[in-house]
This record gives C-alpha cells, structure tokens and sequence, in this order.
C-alpha cells in the first residue's frame, strides 16, 4: 500500500524525520510518501500556528488523492484538519495523536503524555476528549522544549524530555507513555530502553492503523458527515479548490 | 465603541445583512465595520470549508487589529478560528454561537438551535460542548436550507424554517430558541412575533457582549493561552504572516 | 432602563457599596434601584442562611414587579433563589454568579474563582455545574473573609484576599479571577491594577447582561418551567402569597 | 428511636397519610412524629412553592431537635433544604427522593420515577445528578396530577398514575418504580401488586435508612460542610433564628 | 429474616470476622449465616483473584437459593460477581462497597474510602463510577496493608490504616470514611472514637440495607435484566450448573 | 508472531468460525492458534455465563503464555476477564470489543454496534464506557438472535440481522456498523456489499491489533496494575494456580 505521510508544517528536517521513523514502523510492502506543504508555518506550537497550517495541509491531502494513495497520515500531535481532510479524501485518514492513544491503551491502564509547549496543553486536552481516552491519560505534561529544537535533539534537550516522562511515571502514575510531538519519533526506542515502559509514538502507531485498515478493506464512510463538501466557489487564495 | 464584524465566507449580500442587523442592536455610540476575507469560500457547510475560512479569516482579524477596533466578531455559527483569533488580537474576539448560548440561558430553562445543513451539527454539538452548554439545549435542528438561500430568503424557506422552529418548541421542549447561522439575523423579529419565544440571534447577543465588555474595561488575558504567537517564519501564501 | 438590583441580605451597608458599583457600570439610561429584604440574615454564609434569605428574597421581586422594573439582578453569589424567581417575575432575573462566569469565559481560557468562606465552596462549585462552566473553572478558592468583614475592607484583609488570587493565578493557571462575593464589588479595579488580568465583578456583569437583554427585547419565556406558579394557599407568615 | 417526619407543606390530610406509609414500614421500636409547618404552601408544585416551604420547614427541624429526635426524614420528592437542615440539625436528616434512589438501586438494572407535574421535572433530574442515579435511572415521567389531587385519590387519577407506570416499564425499560411524591405512598402496595415489579415510595425507604443509621449509631459529620451554621444577626420574620 | 454473608475469599479467619461484624449490626430477628465458597483464593487482591473468586462465588450463591434464604450479602470491598448473582438469585443481592457507599452519602457531605492495595484502586473508582457516587467521594486511598494481614490486625498494621484514614481527612476533605475491605470491620468502633467522623463498614451498612429491603417487601426485578439466565450447557468442572 | 485466539465459549464450530476469519485477516507471517477453555458455558448471553466463561478462560490464557505466544485475543464482544488476563499474560492481551471500537472510530464519525441478545446490551454499554468511545457510538441495537444460532447461519436470521443493520444506519446516524458477537464474524463481508458502509468485525480488528502492537515490539506494562498477581494460596477446583 502507499501512504501520504503528511508532515503539515514546513520543515524539511522535520519531514525526513517522520519519514524515517515511519518507514522503520511500516511493512516492506508498504510505501510512506514523505510529503509537507509549501504554504505555512515552520512549526505548530499555537491555535494560530494550527489554523495556518490546517488550510495549507489540505492541499497535500489533495495531492495524494491526485496520486491515489491508500491512506493518508497526518503527523502533528494536534491531529489539525483531521475532518476536513476526511472530508475530501477517499480513503482513510489518521492522525498521531488518536493513533497514539489507541495503542497506547492496549498495553497501560493510564497512560501519559509528554509534550512540547505548554502552550499546547489545550489541544491535546481537546484530544482526549475527543477521542475519549480522558479518563485513561494519567495527564499531559509540557516539557517547553520548541518543536524545531527537536530537528536536531541536543543532550540537554532529552535530559529535560526524560525528567518529564519519569515525572509522569512517578508522579501521574503513567505506565506507559505518548510522545507528543511527531519530532519525537526518533526517541522512542532510546526512551524506551531507559525508562522501562511502553513508549508509543504516534507516527508509527499511525502507520500501523493504517496498514490494519487497508488490509481489512475499510474506508472512510462517505455518505455521511464525512461526505465529500458540496461543490461551491473559492476566492482569492483558494481559488484552486474551485476546481 | 468600534467593533470589527467579520463574516468569514466571501458572500456580499451576507456581509450587509450581518452588518445591517449588528448596527440595529448596537447602541449609538458603537460603530460596526463590517468585513470579511478577500479569499476563501462563499459559504460554510463543512469542516473543510471551515478550515480554509479560518485562514482567510485571520487576515480580517490582523486587518481590524490595524485598524485598532475595540472588539471583533466572528459571525459565523461555527465560531470558526475563535482561538487563533484572539491569539492574535489584543482586544476582545466572541464567536456569535457562544454569545448566542450565553443571552439565550438567561431567559430560558432550556433553549433549542435551528440550523442549517444536518452536516453542521457536529460543529454546533461541539460548541455546545466546548462552552459547557449542552445540558441547557433541548437539541440543534438542521433544516437542510443552504447558507447562500438565505441572502434572499424566499417563502417556502422561511416556511420550513419556521417549521422545524416549532417541532424544536413542541416536540423537543425548547422554550427559546438560538438562530444557527448569521444569515437569518434578520428573520428575529418575524419568528420572535409569530412564535411568541425568545428568538435569540447570535450577530445581536454578540455586539451586546462586546459593549458589555469594552463598558467594563474587560480585555483578552494576554499572558497564558491567548498570548500572542511566538514569531516564526511562514512560507508560501502565508508569507505576510512573516512580518 | 429600571433595574431592581437586590442585595438578598439585610445589611444596609452591603447594599450601597454594590449599588455603587452597579452605577458605576450602567449605562447612564439605567436607574438602579437597590433594594434588600426587611427580613432575613445579615449575611449569606451557609445553606441555612441562603434557605431563610432566599424565602426573603422573593418578596423583593414583587416589589421590583409592582414597580414595573425591566429587569431584577440577584446580587449574591450563591444566585439564590433563582429559578423561584424567574417563576415570578415577568422581566429577566440575573444571578451574579452566572453573569460573571460569562463574561470571564470571553475574556481568558480558564478563569478562577475567589470566594469567602470555605464552607460556600460546593455553593460555586453547583453553580459552575448548574450553568456548564465547570470545565472553564481552574478552580474556586476560599479566603476564609467573612462577609461582614468585607462592608469595610481593612488592609490585612485585602492584602489575604490578594494573596489567594495570586495562588489562583499562579498554581491554579487562572488567567482571569472572578470575584465570589458581590461584597468586594469594590475592589475589582485595585486588583485589576495590579494583578494585570481581567477581574470579574459579578455585580457589573450582571448589570451589563441585564441591559444587553433589555435592548434585545429579551425576556424569560413564561410558557414553560420559568412559567408562573399555580395559585394555591399559603398559611401563617406566607399569607400575603395568597394574593 | 424517634423519627420527625416532615411534611413540608401545609395539608393536614397529606401529613396523615405520610405517617400512616412511615409506621407501616417502621419497626415497632421507632416512634413516627409526624409534623408540618404553620407557614408556608398547601403543596410543592415549583420552584417558587419550594423555596417557601424550604424556610418554613427548618422551623419544623428546630422543633424536633429540641424534642430531642433521632432522625429527620423530609417527606417531599424534592428533598427540599435538605443541606441547610443538615446544618441545623444533630442528627440524619433524610430526603426521600435519595432514599428511594438507593433502594431502587438496590433491587433493579434501572429504574423510573412517576411523578406529579410537568413543572417539577427539572428538581427531579436535579436530584437524580445530585445524587447520582442519572445513569441508573431509565427516565422521570410526569403524571400532571396536582399533588393536592393525591390527597383522597380517585379512581381515574389511579388509572392515570398506572398508565404513566407502565409507559416507565414499557416504552423507557423501567424495572422498579419510584414514586415521585410523598402523596402517592399510600398507592405502593396496590401498585407493585398489579404491575408485578418493586415499586418504592421514598417515606418507606427513608424510614428504614433513618432505622439502618440510628442501628449503626452513625450521625451526620459536624465539622466539614453540614457544620453547625455561624451565628448572626436574623431580622423580621426571622427573628426566632437569632436565639 | 436469614441473610447469607457471602465472604467471597476461602480464609476461614475472615469469614468469622465478617460474621461477628455482621451480627453486631443485625437486628435480633435476623439470622446471619456466614459462608465462603470451599473454591478459589485466600485473597481478593488483583483482577485475577477476583475473576477467579467471581466463578467460585456464585456456588455459595446456589447454596444460598437452595436454603431460602432472604437476601445474599456479598462481602468483599469489589462487589464481585454482583450482576450475575443477582441473575440467579431470587432474593437481593447486596454488595459492601455500594451498601457503604449509600450510608456515607447521608451523613457527609465527601466521603474517603481507605482501603488495602494499591493495585486494588481501579476496582474501587470503578465501583464509585458504576454506583453514580464519584462526585462524592473525596478520594480513595490505599495503605498497601495485604488483605490477610488485616486477619489478625497488630499495633503497626492499625497505626498505618489510621494515618491513611487522617491523610483522608484531612488533605482530602473527607468527612467520613468507608473502610475498603471486608477485613477491617472490626476496627470500625476504634477508629470512630479516635478520629471523631462516622466511619462506615459496608458489612454492616450491607446488614441493614438487606433488613430494609427485607421489611418492604422489595426483591430484584426478575423480568428485566436481572432475569433468570437461559438454560444451557456447561462443561468440565461447570457441569454442575447444567442442573 | 503467534497469536493465541481464545474462543471462550465451549462451542467447537464458533472456535473453528472465529478462526477462519482471523486467518483471513493475518498477515501470511501471524500464526493464529485457536483455542477455547475445557470448562464452562456453551455461549455467553448473561453476566453469570460471563462470569463462569471468565474464570475458564484464563486457563487458555496461561497454556498460550506457556506455549509462548507472542499475544492473546479474547474473542467475546463482552472482552471477558480482561484486566485479569493481562495481569497474567507476559504478551498483550485484546478485547474484540474494545479492537473495533477503534477501528470503527477511525473511518466514520458515529458508529452503530449490532448485537445479540438485549440482555448483553449492558455489557456492550459498559465496554463504550470502559473504552471511551461512548460519544462515538449512535446506539447499541440488539437481535435477540441467540448466539449458537449464528455457528450456523439461517437465511431468516441473517435478514434479521441485516434489517437491525439498516436501523442503526437510517434511525440512528450510523456511519459504519460494529458486529456484537464474535459469532458474526463471517458475515462481514456480505453486509459490507449490501449495506455499502464500513462494517467492523471485532475478531478482524483485534488480528490486525496484535500485528500492530507486535511489530511495534510493545508489550503490556508489567510493573503497575497490570503486573503479576501476588503469589497465593487457591483451594479446591483452582488448586492448580498455586503453581
């Protein structure tokens, strides 16, 4: 199968990253096409930051469409634009975050989150709730490590990362733990090692859903709230959505 | 007072309706500047077209903040971007849903929503949820009218809008009831005369709240979630956001 | 507009500091008549108080309806009474614990509570559930202030009520206070000063609420549970009911 | 032991028939006091009868302390001032809408309440929450007998009242009844008998939780939230409060 | 009436204990009989000894059936197997931890529950979540003490409990306290004359409850889903249940 | 990997049925071992079969751990004994239930679940609940179909169950539909083209699960609620878990 593996800010390293920890995740007979938007931010750290990127990460969706993937990933922990991506799409579309706390609940009774700003506490919050997985989250810290200083991850910045997931274990009681950021990824097997307890990242967990569906012949259901938009006219900027 | 009232689709003919409604519940010494993006689509009926006129939308907050207004609205029953908005604005943002929630529980034990397209009840299920107001509503109706029939509303519009009106009095026990779009601003009057409820029209309820606000001195809290961006590069389209 | 504005305590002093602050955020077309039961507590501070001021209450809402008032504001935390009298009254009737969650909610993320004595902590904690704000509350906190010692308020005691708003502030994550006693009406704008985020003054919202209805041509639907009460007789202290 | 059983509102006739359900059910060790305020409504049908009744019946409370009770039982669905007579009183006090929640807990998947009027549905649903039995209980149906109705019951309110049980059993998924006023205790026995499932009349259950607490020598906890209230300064009709 | 005490575990300590317990609380009419299945573990301390217990239980059930006896009593903190006793009971069913849950709610506003092992705290939050009473539970704390040291209970073992027991009160706001295991009955006397709250044993509220239900006649609604299971066969060492 | 698919129920021809579409759904590289307990109940229809199921079923549970599987599935949509088999199990263990919610939530906004008798509608309410996906489900539907009846599947049972389909899509907003009963494992396919929306199949959903969480190299969490039981002394018919 092949899957658009959507990094939906504007970071090159970023992109290569998440593909890397994904194609590592995936079976061999699946292909991840590692794909960001040209349009946006360089990170999502903010409601703004995610409202920007959400109108420019649809245009990706749209590409892998055109491509006819099989799945499409969205790999930001706030799972931005998830349904109106599904919306437009006609196959399954994923984000890190739900994915993440899917598996995570198979194999913890609470499991935690670890993220990025603090500022983005809201939206994982909103997630969980969501998704319905609040009352199996032992709490979401933020480590206030900025996403691009997770391109290249220094040793004091995985320091500050692993004293978070320790407090989560040991203070929240966690038992296993959810990376917030897809600029984690690479840092799942080193933390697992240390810490002793499942770490799930939700690029992989993505990618592995999505293989789960492809294989069982599921799709978005299209006749129902994730219908395709009715045909209407765009202006300005958007004007190639009139098409 | 000036108040920025932003209609987030591109349709004209809303705009004037929008403003023309604002400027009959504002007292006189408010001045509504009514706006809207140069870019996105005509009409909002699906999280997709949510997301691409939340983008365009910010534009329009940006622009007002420029012009130093004292408030902005978002007239748009989603109240689509309402956090990144007022992220960006150092005056106050409210999204005519919530302010429509809010007057509506005050005269009423539980308030019902007449909306448009069934494929927006999930929007408004979660603004419901997100301002904490689902216990009070005794349910949202769609009446599959589409947002742009409603510049000119026709007879048998109105009709059937009027009909689903009485079924949430009557059979769901609404004893108000909340417009679910801004373009029926201007049919208050006539369905509060013949229905003998509160009609509640969110354009209205949030020009009174803005003033309430700027009468109180109150403004945005700038210092915790609703603190400005951090400052990062945007590419492509989104490059004016640079500056 | 005429607003009966009731203190449903019997303290005289109580009634003029928050006529002052209720004047002094009315529009100058409003009248504010401030008004007090002749019988009850001289201060709400537990069930027991609010059941005997609350029968009190009511009889201060059939002045307020003889004399024609557009509106009736409760001005006491706890909102005592208040469905008893929306069923009486024919124009809106506004609790100040309610108006002041609305209008924080427009203004920060998360608001805090401070109040006076531990022991009305479920009183707010009812009230955010009865109107939906639970989830918007970082959190309601006591100072342990005994109401009467609000109606002069001594250095040492403002400096304790300062003290536990900065712990809402700063290990609750409020980001706006809202003032649990309409007793300290009077403090809101030194506090504003300098804590620097929006303070809430129950009192001022509700009037602000009451006028924004008003010029709506909002008033509480009759028709249904807010609905005037069956005639019955009524015994011993309650016979001027029977009228 | 010595049970006060309140009828919180002024008919003679109810009160009779309250204590006759009361001492069917106690044990012949119990002694059933049966008493009523002087003040207040001849029937609890609103918000507004309640909050009268409310004051009036923490006279009632006052007695029975001084006449040294064991318990308290307030015998009317609302469980009105069941708080402010926990603070007041040294021993249990007990509301029968709660007693008969626990019971029917107790002896079905699901139960139903049949009460009275339209009107007091929403003090139903508040005490189901308040307690809660929300999830346990299949619904709340109104009868629109007026409570004064179920003082000499006639034939055809019984068929009415049974019409509305068997909609609860049948159409809701009901599998025990509680009786939603003190005024239909007397109507238990023929009820379970013809419908063949646990029917609950909360005076019955009352009396027993009032015997089960007495047995275990448990008493209401007088130092948190239910402590006794601060002495203050009562006016007007109030005045007895000041002693 | 004769109530079979069900001690769900196979130490003969234990069941002795909950007897005494037990008999101390009943009224003179009722006859205790106390049993344990001749099956399963010592202890009831992890999801497994519980689902192991759970099968074994349900023969002391049968046993019970066949004796007509009036009520069954489950006495272990978790309640297990309470639905599907009911199922084959003719007469109620009553577990400890609702049964205590019931009696704390009438005489404290917050109730703690103290209970043995940590790991042991899902089944209690799950238990105050099926019964409706989270809201009024202050928390629940463990004390590590393993289940069958609580047999014969040394100095240390009761200092610990106790200091969890004040940890409740006082840094929790508990006002009463449940006892979460069967085995601490016994200490029920000591621990309210030294910490001053009601302190409630569910063996004892379970007693009264059952004596209750007993007195009104009530038993389980057996049309519904607490109906008697289809007959089917069983195999292996669960033949015996294909008579 | 291996993976240990645990039919509950003794019957031979739903374990040999619940294998077959497990095999159909593995990847060429999963080897599943069917198995089903010695002990206990033919189906599982009440909480009492589920109770008796359950403890046999960990036997199978620990003859896979010996045997060295790399995962357990439960395939019972009651997902029986489950935290108790994780407590025991080395390897992840996967309620069919709790696999398809997932699966389901991810290629349609509200899923309807489809199931057997009314009397396991609790159970599949409480797994929504457990799970959290209680907001994403339009409604638990039962056939009244009796298990065994679907070893072999009649023409007149499978119009049933399509036409209870067609309910939870057409009255209920269903967008993909959720087989109830491992049992219906082998109609997917055939009500997927006729009804032309996603349908779940829990046994599918958990094969893809296990691959899922195996490649991934996540395991349970063994050192917090889901670590060993304590070691313990059991008696009679469980003598041999003293091993």
């Amino acid at each position: 199968m092949r899957i658009n593996l959507i990094n939906p800010n504007t970071c090159v390293g970023m992109t290569e990253k998440i593909a890397d920890s994904a194609r590592a995740a995936a079976l061999s007979s699946t292909e991840i096409i590692a794909s960001m938007p040209k349009d946006g931010p360089e990170s999502i750290e903010s409601a703004f930051d995610e409202v920007i990127a959400s109108a420019a990460l649809l245009d990706v969706i749209k590409q892998g469409e055109e491509n006819k993937v099989d799945a499409h990933i969205i790999a930001c922990f706030g799972d931005p634009a998830l349904d109106a991506a599904r919306e437009i799409a006609s196959v399954p579309v994923i984000g890190i975050a739900g994915a993440a706390f899917q598996l995570a609940s198979l194999v913890a009774y609470r499991f935690g989150v670890v993220t990025t700003m603090t500022r983005t506490l809201p939206a994982s919050e909103h997630l969980l709730h969501r998704y319905g997985y609040q009352h199996l989250c032992s709490g979401v810290r933020a480590t206030d490590i900025a996403v691009l200083d997770l391109e290249h991850i220094e040793d004091d910045v995985y320091r500050e990362l692993k004293a978070e997931c320790e407090k989560a274990l040991f203070e929240d009681g966690a038992e296993a733990l959810v990376l917030g950021c897809a600029g984690m990824s690479d840092l799942t097997d080193k933390l697992a090692a240390e810490l002793n307890v499942p770490i799930i990242d939700g690029v992989c967990a993505a990618v592995k859903l999505a293989e789960s569906l492809h294989q069982l012949g599921l799709k978005t259901c299209k006749t129902g709230q994730y219908g395709s938009p009715l045909k209407k006219s765009f202006n300005g900027r958007y004007e190639h959505w009139n098409k």
